[in-house]
């Protein structure tokens, strides 16, 4: 369907311009940026079809090889604009993990998987691109420390089977499955919303690591 | 059968406590310490199955699942005891890894693969979670430095193919393998055993690092 | 063939001596050291076999393994005279690369996929191992940093397919290409020349990490 290929395009451009960005900060040459790139936009897409045994879906259209393409390019042309367009990306980003997170409900449906594991399929879809991102730049993975991420691709899972279950037209459960991670996401970054973490206690005295760990 | 069930549920669980642990000494957030305390408890059998070309077992049955969320539960709740039952999660973690080989071997085999594929599988399902565990959470393996662990999964392998080929009946078979697991794990934490590095002499100078590394 | 089986020998040897080494500098025990060496060398084939839904290659013949542990040896044995081999062991790298990328294209194509995806397919094969090398060993991927290294791969997948649709015979389309690998290699370390990067200017100012990124 045309509208559902653009904002995916639209998602996999927000999500590769997003990896080329934090690969260029950490020095990376043109080819490693656009590895990045690509892997924060298909990486969620594709553990999800190795896990559910189908090829991975940027292996059948050459789309995705493309978009990240001009994403590379784009960084490089507009550099200096691209920090200004912060807010553009943002939104870019949250309707891509959303739709992201949608397909990857559906096509784990198909393959005939129960809902909890079409709702973890979902979320892995939505957020794993960004945590691969992370360990490739060797950072700690930033979608479970700040503002609501990973979480906000679950609530949409969820949200998905509830319109389901609740009888509404296939078209109204995507849309509003991928509404409410959009306006999750959106808020809990507006009013700086974190999950809480579990840090306020010492609790790392595992014997394995008690003697090496900062 | 309803007693292997058993330690593979408390394996699950320890495994699971202890990525949670370890992430939340980094500050991740609940769901990021969720994510971490479950990739610890099934990675392993994860990558095993995504080789074996099989459906990932977790995906079979919501056990894990629940099991993870208890344990995420139990640190929430119990967070102050936590450090007090070191030796505890200890055992459970011995007994964990020592079943997770028994397992991995077994899985592999009905597979149809050689032996020392088998042992291979059986160590990856033991070992390869703790690794992606500290992959995560941006440490250099703990597992690869300090006391004997993947190396006893390796062992059980062995001693598994040993009991195996001495004819005995396939319930002694795992019960030895799964105990030389346990005594060579808990003996080395005891002894303070580790396998020899190769750190003593400077070997790094790989012509790609010379300038670039520490 | 068998001219072929050697050269992917020592290609393997040469990737899992460069694991181990990096390996031992970072305080691997032997174990870990042995499974960094084993994953820089079968890590990229791995990674292409998953995604083209075969059997990972070294589970049907111990050759891998078994070379992994002689790649052990020699450097426990040698390691005061491995570092002055290391002109030796760069030679033999850059001959792995060029071959891994050959068999990935072909082991690609014979999958029945298009040529983009062959030529990437033989691009993760000859330089994933790398790459999951340094996340292993906690480090920024280096390959995306320094010289030319994944990129001389895809240059070499491209050659293979203008040889191919030059008329030339199987085997002198696999030397051309090969050869290209290497010499865009050798020839990018010997000049220092680098891909640019994109660091000039900083562009890092991705609201989801403008306030924890250094």
């Amino acid at each position: 369907m045309d509208f559902i290929n653009i904002i995916d395009y639209i998602g996999t451009f927000a999500f590769a311009i997003s990896g080329i960005r934090l690969a260029a900060a950490k020095n990376f040459d043109w080819f490693g940026a656009y590895v990045v790139g690509f892997v924060t936009a298909v990486g969620g897409g594709t553990l999800r079809d190795v896990m559910l045994e189908v090829t991975p879906f940027w292996m059948e259209q050459a789309s995705y090889i493309i978009i990240t393409g001009l994403a590379l390019l784009f960084v490089i042309i507009f550099r200096r604009y691209v920090v200004r367009l912060d807010n553009t990306f943002f939104i870019f980003d949250a309707v891509g993990i959303a739709l992201f997170t949608v397909v990857g409900v559906e096509k784990s449906m198909e393959a005939g998987f129960p809902v909890w594991v079409n709702i973890i399929m979902g979320t892995i879809t939505g957020a794993a691109g960004g945590m691969f991102r992370d360990i490739f730049i060797n950072e700690v993975p930033l979608i479970f420390r700040k503002e609501i991420y990973a979480m906000a691709c679950l609530a949409g899972g969820v949200v998905y089977y509830v319109c389901r279950w609740a009888g509404l037209p296939a078209i109204a459960v995507q849309i509003v499955a991928a509404a409410s991670v959009i306006l999750i996401r959106v808020l809990s970054v507006y009013f700086k919303v974190s999950l809480p973490s579990l840090k306020s206690i010492d609790i790392s005295g595992h014997r394995d690591v008690k003697e090496d760990r900062e």
